[in-house]
C-alpha cells in the first residue's frame, strides 16, 4: 500500500464544482486529492492575428500557481517579469490537448481562453488542469450554443489526463501526489479520449531510463484512471454530457 | 435605497473562511458581497537586503487578480511582463497599512509575505484585501508564537479598511460595489484601527471635487463600516482575537 | 521654529520661471525651496486608443528624477528597464489631479502630455510637480486658444498642491522639506482648487496613526499654503490668469 | 516511397564533423539531411547556485536558430527580448536527456554547458541537437579526463534521438523532414540509449489521436533509427567511444 | 614581424564561401584568419513603418555571436533579455555602411535584412561582418534582378572594411587579431569603397591619444587592406562583380 | 554665411554654469547655442564588480534627453523599458573619452559616475555632453583632492569635443546645429586634448562618402573649435584649471 493508503491503480478523491466563479462563461474548481485548480473558460469573438480570415476557431490556455499553492512560497512570475519554461510547457500542453477534441471549423472565428490557476498544489497540477479545463471549456461552448452563437457543440470527444510513474518501492503507480512524484524514477503524463485513444504522452526518465514493457504497464494504469475521471466529468456536466455523447455516437456511426 | 437594496450606511455581507489553503502559515478567503480574495500569509526567517542587521522585521504584500475575476477577461501581468501602476499602488498600500499595527522590533529579523489574490471582483478589492490580510497575518504571527519563535503577538491593534464615496443619486455611501464605484464622483478608501484612528486615507475626485463637509460625512460612514468589519475579524480569529485585545489594553493602560 | 527658521504654517520660497525650455507648448521651472522641477506640457492632436471616437480630450503625466537630484545618486529607471511603483503612483496622481480642473469635452480629441522632471529634490517633489504642471498645462492650452485650435480655455479652476504632516517636535506643519519628511509620523498630500474644494487627499501614518482632529488641522494648514501657491501661479500666468478667473466666475454665476 | 525517395524506416544522411569550432572543449557540426546544428560543449568549474555544496555536477543546454535557418526569416529572440515557449521546451529537453546518461556524482561540482545553434533547418532540429550534443559533451568530458580533472569518463551509456510520426499517405515513418512534419497527424520524439531503453518519449496528436498499436509501431521505427545514429556517434568519437563502451560493459557486468 | 609571422601591412588569410546556407537569398561564410562569420541576406517586400509610402528601400543589419565563438563562453543576449550596447553599435554600423553604396530609390519599397552571426571570433568580427555582408547583400540583390523584381543592380560601389591600430611593439598595423587588439593603444575601423573614398572611420584611443600623422599612416594601411578585400569579393561574386563594376563605370562616366 | 549668420569655422555661443545642481560632487549646465545639458559627476568609493581588487578607478557615463528637449516629444526610455542603440553609443563614447585623460591608477578603487541630461537639444548634444562632463568630472575630482581622499588631481590633460561636417551649400563647417546636421552629407565627431592629440574620431557618410582631403579639412576646423572650448573650460574651472595645467606641464617635462 502507498503512503496515503491507496493501491497502485487508485486515483485520489476527485471533485469538480461548476460555476465556482460567477463571471466566466465556464468555471470549475477541480480537486484531485489536495491539488485544487480553478479552471475558467472565456469566449471571445475573434481569433489571434495569425489565424484571421481562415474561418476557424482557436483554443488557448494560461496556467499559473498562487505563490503559496506550494509548501514553500514561490515568486510570482509577474514580479520576475517573465514566465518560466515550466509554465510555458504546461500552458502549451493544455491548449494543444483541448484542441484535439474540438472541431475548430465549427467553432468559427472565436477563441476560447482557458485559465488554470492552481490555488493548492500536491502533484499532478497539469493533468488536473487539463481534466478541469475540459469541463470549463464545455460549459462555455454550451453557453454559446444556448445563446444561439453556435448551432451545435463543436466537441468531438471527452478528454482527461492523469499522471503515472515508476517508484522504487511500489513499481508502476497511478496519480502521483507530490511526495511520490519527487521520488519517482519515471514520470509520465497521459492524455486520452473516452475510447482510450492517445492525445498526448510525455514520459521522462529522471536521471533513469525505462523499458517498453514498463511503458505499456503505465499506459494500462493511465487508461483506468482516465476512464474514471471522464465519469466524474459527465456527472459535473449533467445534460451537456449527453450532448457530447450524442456527438461521439454520430461520429462513430 | 441603493440598487442592491442596501441603505447608505450598510456594508455588504462579509464572510471570512480561515485555513482556506493548507500550506500557508495564515490563510483566509474573505468575501465582501461578490468580491472574493484569497489572503495568504507566509513567514520567512529573514528580511530584505536593505534591512539586514537592524534587528527589525518587515511586512510586504503582493496583489493580483485572476484574469476572469472581472466581467471582461484581463491580461495576466506575467504575460505582459510587467506589473501595472494600479497593482503597484495597491500592494504598497496593503504592506504600509499592516506595518502600522505591527511592532516590527518585536517581530525580529523576519518577513511576513502577504499574498492577496482576487478570485472574483465586484468593487472594493483593495479594502477587502487589507481586511482579510490582517486576519491572515495575525494567524501567521499566532503560529510563530505557538511555535516558540516569538514570545508575544507583535500586533498593536486591529485594522480594517473599507471604501466610501459620493454618488449623484444617493449622496455619501458606504462600501461601493462595482456599479456604484464606476459612477461615483468621489471615491475614498479609509483604513482605521479599532479605536477609530486613521492609518490611511485616500480620497479622489473623479473629474470632480469635494468639500470638507463631505469629507467628514464620508469618514463617519467609514468608521461605522470598519467597526463592523473588525467584529467579523474577531470572530474569525477566535482565541487569537483575545490575545490582540489583551495587547491593546496593555498599550492603553 | 523649524530647523530652517520657518513657522509651522509657512511655505518655503516659491518661484516659477515660464518658457524655461524653448520647444514645449508650455514650460515652467518651479522652485519650492531647494526642490526644482522642470514641468513641460506638450499638445498632441490625438488621444490614446482607449478614448478614440468619444470626442473628449485627455491629460496624462510622466514624472522622473535626474539621478543626482538626490543626495545619493539613484539608478535611472531606463537602466533598470522598469518604472518603480513610486513613480507610477506619482504620475497617475499628477494626471488625475489636472483632469479634475479641465473640461475634457471642450478640449476635443487632443492629449496634453505633462512631463515633470525633478532636477533637484528636497522633499515635496510630487506636490511641486502638480503645482508647476498646472501652469505649464495652462500655457499650452493658452497656445491652442491663440492658434485658433480651441475657442476658449477649457480650464474650470486653479489647482495647486502641497504637503502637510505631523512631527514629534513641532506638531502639524506645512510644506515639509526632505529632513522633516524623513522624520514625520504622518505625511499627507493635499490638492485643492481656488475655493478650497478638495481634489485629492492622501494621508498616511508611517508606522503610526492619526486622529480626525489632527486630520482637520492639517487640512487647515494645507488650505493656507495652497491659496498662496495659487497667487504665485496667477503672477506667472499673467494675462492667462485673468482668462481662468473669468471662466471660474462664469461657472459660479 | 516518400517524396525524397526514402523508405518508411530510413534515416536521412547523417554526418558529424568534430572540432568544428576551435574554442569549445567539445564541438560538433551535425547534419541530418539538410538540418545542420553546431553543438558546442563548455566545461565550467562550478555549478548553479541551487546545487552548490552537494558535490554533484550539472548539465544544461541552450538552443537557438539563426534567423535564416528557416525558409522564412524568423525574428531573433534577443531582439524580442524573450525566449519563446518552443525554445524553452527544447532546451529543457536536451539538458534532461543528457543528464540521464551522465553520472553527475562522478562529474563533481562542474557544469557542462551545451549550446545547440541551428544554422540550417529542415525538420528534426531538436533530435539532431540531442544526438550532436551527446558527442560534443563526450568530447568535453574526454578533455577533462585527459587534463586530469576527472579520473574516468562519467558517462553511463550512448544516447541519441530521432523523430517518428504518422502521415496520411505513408503511415508510420522515421526521421521526418520539414514537409513531412508539417503534414503529419502524429508527431513523436524518442530518446533512447544503446540497449533500447527509453529516456524520453513525447508523442502528440496534432488535432488528432493515435492508438496503442500505432504507438508501438512508431517506437519500433525509432529504435532502428537510434541504433544507426549511435553507430555514427561511435565513428565520430573514435577512441573515446571505446571508453564509453567499456563503461557500459562494467555497469552491466 | 608580428607574433603570427605577418608584416605590419599584411591581412590574414581571407576566404568567402557563397551559398553557405540554402534558405537565404544571399549567404556567405567569410573567414578572416580564425574569425568566421555567417552573413545571410534576406529580401522582404516591404519597408519599416517609418519609411512607408516614400518609394525608397531600406537595408538593416543584425549581429550576434554564438556563446562559444569566444575563448570564454559568453551569455546569450536572448537569455539576458536584452541586447548589449556593443551589439547595437555594431549592427547600426553594418546597416549604415551598406546603405552608403546602395541606391535606395532604385531598390523600391523593399528591405534587405542582413544577419551576421559570428561562429568563431579572433578579432575584427565587425569589419569581417561588413565585408561579408556586402557579398551576401549583392547576391540577394542579384537574385531580385534575376527574378525580374529589379531592373538593375542598385549598387553604386564595392565596399569593404578592416581594422588598423597602433601597438607598442610594432607601431601601425593592419587587420588586428584578438591578441593584438587587446593590447593596442589605438584601434580604428575603416570602411571604404573601391576608389578609396571613406564611408566610415571610427578611431579610438584606449586610455591613450594619437596624432594626425598616426591617423594618416593608419588610413594608408587600411586602404591597402581594403583594396585586397575587394579583390576577394570580386572573385566570390563572379559574374555579379562585373555588373557592379559596370555600374561604377557608368556613374563615373 | 550660414543660416544663423556664422562663418564656417565659428562655434555657437558657449556658456558653462558650475554648481548648477547642489547635491552632486561636480555639476555644470553647459549651453552650446540652444543645446543645453546638465552634466553631473558623482564620486563613489567602489568600482564595478569586473574591476574589483585591481586598485584602479573607473569613469562611466549615462546620457538621456528630456522628452521635450526636442521639437517633437520623444518617448521616455524608462517607459519603453529599454535604452536605444543611440543612447548606448553616446554613453559608451562619453565614458571612453573621459577615461583617456584620467590616470585611473591614481584614482584608486573609485568610480566617477557622469550623468548628462539634455534639457534642450539643437544638434551636437553628445559633444556638448563630453565638453561639459569634463568640467563636472574635474570639479568632482577636485573635491576628492580637497577632502584628502586623493593626493593629486588624476587628470592628464584637458579634453573637449565638437562636431564638424560637410554640407552641400557651405562645404566643411564647424559645430553643426540641428538644421545643419539634418542636411549634412558627412557628419563627424572629434574629441581632442589641449595639444591637438586625437582621443576619438567618428566620421560617417550619410548615404555618401568623403575623401582623405575632406577628412583633413574637417579635422582642422575641429581643432580650432576644440581649442576655443578648452579656453571656456579653463574659465569655468578657475583655480582648478591651474592645477590641470600644472599636471600637463609636469607630464611634458
Amino acid at each position: 500500500m502507498r503512503h496515503d493508503g491507496r493501491t497502485n491503480d487508485q486515483l485520489r478523491n476527485v471533485e469538480m464544482i461548476t460555476d465556482f466563479v460567477i463571471h466566466p462563461e465556464g468555471s470549475v474548481l477541480i480537486s484531485v486529492g489536495n491539488t485544487k485548480v480553478i479552471c475558467n473558460a472565456s469566449a471571445e469573438d475573434r481569433v489571434p492575428p495569425f489565424m484571421r480570415g481562415e474561418g476557424k476557431g482557436w483554443i488557448t490556455a494560461e496556467y499559473s500557481m498562487l505563490p503559496r499553492a506550494t509548501e514553500q512560497r514561490t515568486i510570482r512570475e509577474s514580479s520576475k517579469g517573465k514566465i518560466t519554461g515550466r509554465t510555458m510547457e504546461i500552458q502549451r500542453l493544455i491548449g494543444r490537448a483541448l484542441r484535439a477534441v474540438v472541431d475548430l471549423n465549427s467553432l468559427g472565428e472565436r477563441t476560447i481562453w482557458i485559465d488554470c490557476d492552481v490555488i493548492q498544489a500536491d502533484g499532478g497540477t497539469r493533468t488536473a488542469s487539463i481534466t478541469g479545463a475540459f469541463v470549463a471549456m464545455t460549459l462555455a461552448l454550451g453557453k454559446l450554443v444556448e445563446g444561439g452563437k453556435l448551432k451545435k457543440l463543436p466537441i468531438t470527444d471527452f478528454l482527461a489526463a492523469t499522471s503515472v510513474g515508476i517508484n522504487s518501492d511500489h513499481g508502476e503507480i497511478l496519480d502521483l501526489n507530490y511526495i511520490e512524484d519527487s521520488s519517482a524514477k519515471v514520470d509520465m503524463n497521459v492524455i486520452m479520449t473516452s475510447n482510450g485513444s492517445l492525445v498526448e504522452i510525455q514520459g521522462t526518465g529522471e536521471e533513469a531510463t525505462f523499458s517498453r514493457n514498463q511503458l505499456n504497464e503505465m499506459l494500462d494504469l493511465a487508461e483506468k484512471g482516465i476512464f474514471s475521471l471522464i465519469e466524474t466529468q459527465k456527472q459535473a456536466l449533467g445534460d451537456l454530457a449527453l450532448l457530447v455523447m450524442d456527438t461521439i455516437e454520430k461520429k462513430n456511426a
